[in-house]
């Protein structure tokens, strides 16, 4: 079964996103390192919406979440005006990792897919240490 | 043996790329998708040192070089300032596909690993078709 | 009188953009041409509002709008997580261009003010052509 | 007499840049931003070249030069492939701020024109300080 494709599997969360001239390249598609900033955009609105912005990250928790591996899957071609949904489901939330299903899909055709292992990191060592509990918490809710 | 560690083994192809600010962010370090496009730069900077540029591509043979899959692993931050190299190494040839496998490193340290699928395809239709013969023999040489 | 501060003037259009790591830089605010995308992605959805995507402008109309001059002027920093909002209102409607007054603001803070002219051009040949009048008609609402 | 264009007038500095798919947008042609990338590369460089990267301006200076404001004429397309000069030439030295004239050029056609005022400004605090003397001389020279 691919990711998301499950009867009945819902993505943890899901964003729409807009494609402008700036995410094109000159084959007059969508260009490949493109949606690489979208994953990341998903990224962030989800983990805002648990509660957890940038600052609250930085200021409260003295870290950061940095793409630690990815794979990318590139299944059809997006295109200038479309409109995408990128979602997003946890697979696995260890001691100071999380494992991400990503999707982008242009209405129910999916045209990328991605896993994206994520590591929680002190800023400044960039050094791996444990997910703060109260996020932990919220991402397991 | 992880790839282009083993002694002696060379890459293929590689090309120096600088970090400026646009390549970085607020954390810092370089932006996890800035590398992909210093990988995309080393890999046409190689075809273009085969002969094929992309005006030859599209123009000669109606194709263009898409990325179908990467795999990405960051080991290591990369500055503002840094002087990086990009190397590449052909693992495969098959009828319509290159696998690459790609470095970004600092000196002697590698800092991103990567491997990426490339499939040619016809321009228009983004079908999958034959390597040309030409661009074929000069890869495989 | 500066742009958009007279007492109850207006913009034409708004639209919300939100700052992710991709638009920021090491000096740890949004990196100066990422402002020139956000102010792309509103004129863009300036003109889908107006009835005139991409795909109507280049397949009904032959025709691309392009920056044919911009002026930007920075005054002050945005930061990861902000919540900007980019304002555009008309300042001229030439025979082939489009003169628009542009601004980011956080809040009730301009951050940014641009001036920008607009071409509108051929699609292939990129020479200036007439706006065409249903267009013209619907900007001049 | 256009910006660069007097007999025996020549550049500061200029840097090769070339132009790859990341550059592009669905126009087929350099898209308007990537110009200000470019354009912020050279100015870099050149600042390396005086002896000035970014570690020794802020590490030892404690500044760093942003982007006041820019005015950005657009005169012809650039291409996937095309090698591209990027000039800079000394317009104003002030106490605090820089103005740089800068072109785009594919051989002896101008693409792209700026007039680019850089602030210097303390980290931190992004308020404007002067110049450090150091800085200053060698600019000077």
């Amino acid at each position: 079964v691919k990711p998301g494709e499950a009867p009945g599997e819902r993505p943890t969360f899901s964003l729409p996103v807009r494609v402008y001239y700036q995410d094109t390249d000159a084959g007059g598609v969508v260009y490949h390192a493109a949606y690489v900033n979208f994953l990341e955009r998903a990224r962030t609105e989800w983990l805002r919406k648990l509660g957890f912005d940038h600052r609250a990250l930085v200021g409260t928790f003295g870290i950061v979440f940095m793409v630690h591996a990815m794979e990318v899957r590139y299944l059809k071609p997006a295109f200038m005006d479309d409109t995408l949904v990128i979602e997003l489901a946890l697979r696995r939330l260890g001691a100071s990792r999380l494992e991400l299903e990503q999707r982008v899909l242009r209405e129910a055709t999916t045209l990328v897919e991605a896993q994206v292992k994520i590591a929680c990191v002190s800023i400044g060592s960039f050094k791996p240490v444990r997910i703060p509990d109260p996020i932990r918490r919220k991402i397991e809710e």
